[in-house]
């Protein structure tokens, strides 16, 4: 072993609306040793991610709350240091639901193995990990986007909405994407997106108006709040609305009102529909299987904002919710001791 | 001719939260003279109808609004008492989408005989006619419900809710109604409703607790507002909500706000869909066989709430929004002169 100490970030305190450093305990515990059929794992990558400020609350949700004073978890890339089990050795590069610490020792079938040579590596936090099989499921499965409609995608710079509209121009759709900083504009007309909205320079109701001219097909929802108020004003008939996330509500402390939308849904007979990638698990290799194949032949890119060092990972998560990142957020652990990447 | 001139009932003035006298304006025109392949319909009962509501006001909706100074619209049941059509004699009982006026002339096409021998010809416009079919559909083809799944319907002894619950019933569910006077609770225990709650005299959150120990599946919404507001947090894995209508809100005057739904549907992976009858036009005859088989063996059963008189129209559609009504709310205008029923 490297080090017989590591770092270690627990939940210390559930946060009331948005977290601050007393959310967020750093502490040094020892390097813990793989039992029998368990491996050994050195993080190298951090996923940070808007939904795990979900599991820092203790309310029902469709997952577990993270436990009072025991470490976060969320997706880890890191290779393998020493291995109790056959089905992988020293040097392996792995993608995980691992802890945010240094070192983690999981039995061997909480990880799997990926491949460096077919794409980089955080691609499995990304574009051919979760964020990538959310926005293929929710817009192909619920939004199904036809050759033609309009979608609007909000956060759609993010992890999930990046992909989401270049999903929907594969399929032949309208696509406008709704985005905070010029950045991000700018990146979205890179990616091809037909028309963008600033939220924060333009009348979203009026621009989206004047974006779409034929109404709203499919509303990809990452945001919430009054963005998406906007939105519904112009769904048309038969309209799709997956519901991946709310964004601009995770932190409120108190009850998020807003206008009603049963009669919007009426007047249009729209569908909305909540999900987590968690509700396709059972077709995962589908989508993977397709990502990967868009990323090769150019049709899907991607981008990774990746900060470094264990102790800046509250604050890469934290900069989620004022939109500091542009694509995928992670955040660089360490360069790995065996693996080759 | 019996008669040459008539009452009618025109929309004297929009809305602007819930209708009044003002709304209203009983003038007396002439009984048209039916041109070639009309017939001349003499009203023999009316609907009044919660949608029509929507109709009233001049924003966009799934129907055109209704025109100012010209009759409002909305379902009748008549006879012919003049025919210029081949397919229409005297006396034969007629449903059609007809003015709130004692007489109508159309083009035949524009109403469908129905036959008093197979079943009252009030049921043509209640659970044989829209409000059955919106049932039928909004339950069966959005709600989906399974066996042992637990059912919630708001406005459950309306039209369209008390229809609902037993179709529930009928696919092996347990239902639970919500509705607002003994009599309803009364009458939807009549109907096999496995659990009441009255929501003007209970909490209804913590009813809707106690009768939901296993959480709701599928919640077929008539009524939208804080009784739709309690049900979301207890929505399952997948449930299905059906958005039929929102008659809380429908005389509201300003925007109807309330808890963002986003959160909720994300956690349960929810489903909620609007929809409108005409949706499904495609399936009307399908609807209307089950519907009548079902009335026919007696799983199915029906309430009317008849007001006689034409100038008692108004009183009758303002008292949907009270509640007044026990299942189908009918405005019976005159005894038919020439129809056998």
């Amino acid at each position: 072993m490297e080090s017989t100490t590591q770092k270690q970030i627990q939940l210390a305190q559930r946060p009331n609306g948005m977290p601050t450093a007393e959310t967020f305990r750093f502490t040094n515990t020892s390097v813990p040793e793989p039992k029998e059929g368990e491996v050994l794992v050195r993080t190298l990558y951090l996923s940070v991610d808007p939904y795990m400020r979900g599991r820092m609350q203790d309310t029902k949700s469709y997952v577990e709350p993270f436990p009072l004073d025991e470490v976060i978890h969320g997706g880890v890339v890191g290779e393998i240091v020493q291995s109790n089990s056959p089905d992988f050795k020293r040097g392996d590069t792995i993608v995980g639901m691992l802890g945010w610490q240094e070192y983690s020792a999981v039995p061997a079938k909480a990880v799997r193995k990926i491949d460096p040579d077919v794409a980089p590596i955080t691609t499995a936090l990304g574009v051919l990990g979760m964020p990538g099989l959310t926005a293929y499921f929710g817009l192909l499965h619920i939004g199904q986007p036809q050759e033609g409609e309009t979608v609007v995608v909000s956060g759609a710079a993010g992890a999930v909405g990046s992909l989401v509209g270049q999903i929907a121009k594969i399929k032949g759709a309208r696509v406008v994407g709704i985005a905070g900083t010029e950045d991000k504009i700018q990146y979205l007309k890179e990616l091809g997106f037909d028309e963008t909205i600033n939220y924060k320079t333009e009348d979203v109701q009026k621009a989206l108006e004047k974006a779409c001219p034929n109404g709203v097909d499919v509303y990809f929802d990452n945001v919430g709040g009054e963005i998406s108020d906007a939105v519904y004003s112009l769904l048309n008939k038969f309209a799709r609305v997956p519901i991946c996330g709310a964004i601009s509500s995770y932190n409120k402390a108190g009850e998020d009102l807003g206008p009603r939308v049963q009669m919007k849904l009426i007047k249009s007979s729209a569908l909305m529909k909540g999900f987590v990638v968690g509700d396709y698990a059972d077709r995962f290799e589908e989508g993977s299987r397709q990502l990967g194949a868009w990323v090769k032949n150019g049709s899907l890119k991607y981008e990774e904002t990746i900060v470094e060092g264990f102790e800046n990972i509250p604050d890469a998560f934290l900069g989620l919710f004022s939109g500091s990142n542009l694509g995928k957020q992670l955040v660089k652990v360490t360069d790995p001791l065996y693996a080759k990447i």
